[in-house]
């Protein structure tokens, strides 16, 4: 495999063997590893010395079920840390055939002139984007698969993105070519933007899977893990109901963000359900199975095609992080206005739920009306011209706070909660207080422990295995929901690497990787001017007790200076 | 003396001994310790954690020429770290007359109302305020000396501070009751505004100069200090041309802000400078004299009044940093067109210095025209609707930067850099990048020093001993002008407090109260998160070269690493 970078200034590009010591790092790890190396912590993101970089997992590149992950990587706009967003689609899978270890794009352009970067076997073109500009993400994947191809990948940004909006993230292709598969959070699609690249097309044209050291071990260990994958009952749930499933156990738990994050329960829960969604969608006969995967090969197929009543599709997929973010932190009910407010931030290229999170800000400020998806719609129609509202809206949560003197905001970071409320699920509030990503539930979600969530005790080792179990799936290019699957056979990962790439790790192969990526990941941060300061959940959180449980984010600062003590 | 305390939650009010340990501070250094002893370092500064803090100078109360001011501190919402801004004027006269040496407001309000905040003999009242709500500073400030008599000093927000705009400061009257004085940067105005606090007036009726330990001894160390002060030719030029001196001054040294920070010096430069401005003021025939004097007693009197071609008053008074910010940095050459910006910020309640910082990134970003004032007006406008493009502006240069996607920001930890380019000026460049403050002149102005201010070695060292200086002043209540009279007579501070207070303090007192005020900021900035990474200016600064001279910032880091090592 080869480093590849690009330079948008001189457009020029070079190829580079992969450095020795950055051979066992993949995805995630090895994005915390060049930006550490090679980007100044205290650069401008959106200037020249920041790098958007490009890196598929260590498994990536056979489709293994779940396991074929682009993980997508700069200095945070949103933030101002280590970032690191990664999607499902083919992007993953193309670059890995394509030998590609990493992509690195550098320098900004000056000029006004907006391009599509073309990378194929033979190298990288530079072709004129500037029809494309201004055209929502829809549209503008449709003209890149009229111009370039059906069968190639493809990574996008919207108007979100042109604006260098800190909410934009980075469109990827889904195996059936809808740009839906969004490495949504922190703002790398801002870092895309600020370098004039609308769209990368990764063609695969002539490319070969990735070799194996030992082809015979490999196909073993790949049966193997499907088998151990698809016995999991959490697996039987996603691909029922996908992600939308946790409406109804976070509504449980009282975990539910409900009108910026002031309540953890409604009684209008079931409206936007897993169960109903699942119901509506049989019932209207939308264009797919209730569910259908992302990625090729992929057994677990936790997507959706939601379709409105006259059977047309509103949105692939609608997710369980938008319909709580968008839907009951909104005080919106209603899964088709949820879906119709999806497609829109979708199309503007945004992360629902940072859109989701300001939105519920603005709404505090009188922007907007609690539970009137019309007026949310408004709000997002003014993203898209770029209004100086929009503009704020699409810096996300904390800017919106800020320029609208709202206290409760919900935040670490700078980057917003996903849909776990921390004062009533602490492990993830630790995890949001303390990940060098900021609030993200990827990074580390304690949901599913058998423990008593609402106890502060114990809740930041719980943390800690998630976080670095979690960035060592990432550093594998391997899907959340292949965890459970990974769980139950540690084994497994360690037979794909060795046989893969004739490595000898060992079973403890996660964590090794987990570990040095977080590590890397918190060196970034610390360099960036990141302290114990920022590992906290806002004030008010550990003032204002969540209903239903009354409670509030009560886990020690000890506990939470404790979580990268290993 | 004693400590007084207001909560504004539940309208009462307590008066305290002076703790032993702060009895020696009073000024910037008794609020950087109180806000270290008594305020949660990551509380949200718009919340009940803030405590906005008002305490005169050691030296205030007797009318010393230019030793009256006073300190106001709090979590600053503008750059999150500690901060004293501070004003001259009657405020500080009058507390030291009423024995406090600290009046702390705690707490937030939460219901609807606001109040005027009355200080007397007797103590504390609060009375009706919601009838001045949405008027401007001058109106207010004369519906309330018409309301408490022509005698009171009062303390009060405009509608910037109201909206909480971290660009809001607190007014005080001048001698002459004309709210002018304003205690500007780092939004402690948003903190007035957070509490519903509209005014506070300071009623001095009954109360008495503060005791002197030895009369005798401390009249002679005042006349010798006036003596000394009149003496220094810096003096006569701020006497007669008041702080626009420093127009003509800057452009020799191509240090002056032009177009939002692009370049150093202006062929129109003339246009704005102290000398014509004097001469338009004679010819004008405004209401007093070139100069007049903000705090009674100052001998100095480097305030001017600004009058229209009919001898009409525009604004009192129009000084070099607006003249630099809202002049030449928005490409603006006309003082009667910089005067009504003036006028306008002041009657918002806003920071010159941060708003016309924000207006040139604005420009940048194409929301205004460099030269075009009207364009520039039209943007305060929006301010005082306060309509969201207006709130981001008002909430200073970073915001606004971030908002609209322009590097090209002049600030340093969230807060804008005055008139002094630091590439041209570099030891000032130090003070902006080190200073707990964030970017400001007046914690450490090298202008003065005779080295080149190009070559960046040894400017760290000449920050350090201006930033002690500065940060001693602020502490004694001492104006910067008064500086140069000190400068000349250390012992004239000795003999001043030890006569005052009984005290047997050495020459050296300046410099122990400086290093001491300042290590207490900084440990209070590093429990809020403050590192070296924020030491630092823009990255861009050490990249773009600057005209005339071409300079870039290259103070090495390892320097300003070292600023505070004595």
């Amino acid at each position: 495999m080869e480093i590849w970078r690009i330079n948008v200034r001189s457009k020029t590009f070079t190829r580079e063997e992969v450095p020795a010591d950055w051979r066992q790092l993949g995805g995630r790890g090895l994005l915390a590893k060049i930006l550490l190396e090679e980007v100044n912590p205290v650069c401008h993101p959106l200037g020249p010395g920041n790098k958007l970089i490009f890196s598929p997992g260590l498994l990536v590149g056979h489709m293994l079920s779940s396991c074929d992950r682009i993980s997508i990587g700069a200095k945070s706009p949103l933030t101002g840390g280590v970032k690191e967003a990664n999607a499902g689609g083919s992007t993953g899978l193309i670059l890995a055939r394509l030998g590609i270890k990493a992509l690195i794009v550098e320098d900004i352009s000056e000029d006004s002139d907006w391009w599509i970067v073309h990378v194929g076997i033979g190298g990288v073109r530079f072709d004129p984007a500037n029809d494309l500009i201004g055209l929502g993400v829809y549209e503008s994947a449709q003209s890149l698969r009229e111009r370039y191809g059906g069968k190639v990948a493809i990574s996008l940004i919207g108007p979100g993105g042109e604006m260098c909006m800190a909410a934009a993230g980075i469109q990827n292709l889904d195996k059936d070519g809808v740009p839906s598969r969004i490495a949504a959070r922190g703002g790398i699609g801002a870092v895309m933007g600020s370098k004039k690249i609308k769209a990368i097309i990764w063609d695969g044209t002539g490319a070969d899977k990735p070799s194996l050291a030992h082809p015979q071990a490999y196909w073993e260990a790949q049966k193997n893990f499907t088998r151990l994958l698809l016995e999991q009952k959490t697996v039987q749930t996603y691909h029922d109901y996908g992600t939308a499933a946790m409406t109804m156990v976070c509504n449980a738990f009282g975990s539910l963000p409900v009108q910026n994050f002031s309540q953890g329960n409604s009684e209008d829960a079931e409206k936007i359900s897993g169960e109903l969604m699942r119901e509506v969608i049989l019932q209207r006969g939308g264009k797919a199975n209730p569910t259908h995967a992302c990625m090729a090969g992929c057994a677990i197929q936790c997507s959706n095609v939601y379709a409105d009543s006259k059977g047309e599709e509103i949105v692939s997929p609608l997710e369980y992080e938008t319909i709580s973010l968008m839907g009951s932190n909104l005080g919106i009910f209603h899964l088709d206005d949820i879906a119709r407010m999806n497609w829109d931030v979708n199309d503007l290229g945004l992360d629902s739920i940072e859109i989701g999170a300001a939105l519920g800000v603005a709404a505090e400020a009188g922007l907007a009306e609690f539970g009137n998806s019309g007026s949310m719609m408004n709000l997002l129609a003014e993203i898209r011209k770029g209004s100086p509202l929009g503009r704020v809206l699409g810096n996300g949560a904390v800017v919106t706070g800020k320029v609208f003197g709202v206290l409760r905001v919900p935040a670490v970071k700078g980057q917003a909660m996903s849909g776990y409320e921390p004062r009533a699920i602490k492990g993830t509030g630790v995890t949001y207080a303390t990940s060098p990503q900021g609030a993200d539930h990827t990074s580390g979600l304690t949901i599913r422990a058998k423990v008593d969530h609402l106890d502060p005790k114990g809740q930041a080792d719980l943390s800690r295995s998630a976080q670095i179990n979690m960035a060592g799936f990432d550093t594998l290019g391997a899907c959340i929901f292949s965890g459970s699957g990974f769980a139950a056979a540690p084994e497994a990962i360690r037979d794909l690497l060795n046989a893969r790439y004739g490595w000898e790790v060992g079973t403890d192969i996660l964590q090794v990787l987990g570990r040095a990526t977080l590590s890397l990941e918190r060196e970034f941060n610390r360099r960036a001017g990141f302290t114990p300061a920022d590992d906290r959940l806002p004030e008010w959180m550990s003032m204002e007790p969540l209903p239903p449980h009354q409670s509030v984010f009560d886990v020690p600062n000890e506990d939470l200076d404790g979580v990268f003590n290993w």
